[in-house]
């Protein structure tokens, strides 16, 4: 440090062992300094240290002062720790620190009951729009069948983007910056996923289900326009929501399904009434 | 190290440091070892470093010769790529190494297609299920509205648990052992969590969309049984999974949402014949 505290390098302790009594600190010393800020998120910190396989890092004030040190050992716990973050916002749990053997059942259920509240008020909307389309259903009520099958794959490939944006956006692998390429590149996948996908399930329902070919092309062609929708919602909104300030884990779970359902439906009868002319 | 390279102590480097030149290594040395087999899963590794806060650990073979060394750098990498894997399986996703923006669409579409086409299959089980009860839903064709709801809720409500119990797994906080601990504390919660629910369920259903009581009871009561049963199946099936030997994640994210919505359609379609006389 120089006279005012401000940092000027810094010496692995390898380094000091290997060299004579007599030489100056200054001419072994490290001066291209990584550190971290007092303000720095603890995720980026465990980035920086992930980045250059680092053991410890000064820590500097915003005066480039410094006012401590951080080490591995503690990083690996913070890595350990925003991960349980993020898997449990992902799973609509209000994240806690707790280990879940030691935690309490009043404090778990109440850790999960407002997600599944807010979830499920949400998923009313989603009966709803059945509702609104109930003489759809009154009129081919073999439709009803496939309506798991079309909210639960939407969902699927709704989550797997989502999952794969927000695991980039953590370890630093994806930037804001890169919104258009995910969803180019999002729609390319679900285009390859979902013809696939609905070719299959025309098959099943055509020959194997034999419910008609109109009723097949109305399932198949719901599927795919729902997986393209699905993939590029759930590869985008967690961008949007890191760039609007809020955690991206957040968008996947807890919301990307709710969304990606009601997409799913209202693709659904919204092709119905056209092509079984409803 | 012994004759026979087996080993017997270790020495950090501050301790070396910080000793006179002619003190003997045997007076210096840590004989209470904490070492890495090379047959030891990373996970197991990585969880020994948070355990025991190392920078390093020697790497011995089954006869405890020295073979190695592993340092916490690489940890790092290995903790981030093990928490990567488990957040792509829990999605349905084949677990890659590559990085997302580094990685070509076929590349992405296979990692993804072959879990959406088993998922898409097994959800036809559950469509299979509203279509031998659809004498139900055409003499109550409102009962197709909650469908969604309920689903989604007993989706999420396994799901939080499936999580936590996977994470406690990987973190070594939850043992195979604990298995009843987690059903019977799984049940006391689901039974907070189910009747909250249920209760604000009614009130909409009852209230707000005025559907009658008989299909607000129908609707409720299923709601209760089926979180119940989903944070049941949510919590043990991680633990069975790694009881046979099988990756728990694999047991969140796929193979959760399908069985609890079959469990929440039966309850439903059971309920309602029985309720509501049809």
């Amino acid at each position: 440090m120089d006279q005012n505290r401000k940092l000027e390098g810094i010496i692995p302790l390898r380094t000091l062992v290997l060299n004579d009594g007599d030489t100056i600190i200054e001419d072994i010393m490290e001066t291209n300094i990584i550190s971290v800020n007092t303000h720095m998120d603890q995720e980026e910190a465990g980035n920086l240290f992930r980045k250059y396989d680092l053991i410890a890092m000064p820590v500097v004030d915003q005066e480039n002062r410094l006012v401590g040190i951080i080490t591995i050992d503690d990083i690996i716990d913070i890595i350990e720790q925003e991960n349980t973050e993020d898997f449990q916002v992902m799973a609509a749990i209000e994240p806690s620190e707790e280990e879940y053997m030691k935690t309490g059942i009043m404090r778990l259920a109440r850790n999960r009951i407002v997600w599944l509240l807010i979830l499920m008020l949400t998923a009313t909307l989603t009966g709803g729009i059945i509702r609104r389309n109930e003489e759809v259903l009154v009129s081919a009520v073999t439709l009803a069948a496939f309506i798991p099958m079309l909210m639960d794959s939407a969902g699927n490939a709704g989550f797997q983007s989502a999952t794969l944006i927000i695991r980039g956006l953590a370890l630093d692998e994806i930037k804001l910056h890169d919104i258009l390429k995910v969803i180019w590149k999002e729609f390319r996948v679900s285009l390859i996923v979902g013809v696939i996908l609905s070719a299959v399930n025309f098959a099943k329902i055509y020959f194997i289900d034999k419910a008609g070919v109109l009723i097949a092309l109305t399932v198949s062609l719901s599927l795919s326009i729902t997986i393209i929708l699905a993939k590029i919602v759930g590869g985008s909104l967690p961008i949007i929501a890191k760039k609007l300030g809020l955690d991206p884990a957040i968008m996947a779970g807890p919301l990307i399904t709710t969304i990606v359902d009601a997409v799913a439906l209202l693709t659904y009868f919204y092709l119905a009434s056209w092509l079984l002319g409803i």
